[in-house]
């Protein structure tokens, strides 16, 4: 089950997935291609409404051409 | 199941994870129950053995005073 932080975590690390994808020009199938991920998952992932491994997380990191501390980062400050 | 990348990402958390709980002077013990997870699965951790979520591994941060994406740096930057 997601707490409230939980959920806050998922909702600011999917806005700033959303953030790169769109700045990289990737369609949500392009993405989930790209990361090997499918795009139902993906589309959850961007909704906030799935619990993300560190693992899936890099590798959608990879496939934006950032780091995953860059991802994170980009979560945490948008969470103010 | 991990794929060689997920496992080295794994174990550079992991490292990582284990390098700030000493430095902090918490016992295994001490760390798990900070962060509100089972001492077992804390070890199963820090042997790189499970997949960590983002929210979990956001408590952890969090119970070692750290932001999540210092400790997934440190992480990245022992991958090299």
């Amino acid at each position: 089950m997601m707490t409230a932080s939980d959920k806050q975590l998922a909702t600011n690390v999917a806005q700033a997935l959303r953030q790169r994808r769109v700045d990289s020009g990737l369609t949500l199938e392009g993405l989930a291609s790209r990361a090997g991920l499918h795009r139902t998952s993906l589309g959850l992932i961007e909704r906030g409404e799935r619990h993300l491994t560190l693992a899936s997380a890099k590798r959608l990191a990879d496939a934006l051409g950032c780091s995953l501390w860059e991802l994170v980062k980009d979560a945490e400050d948008a969470a103010g």
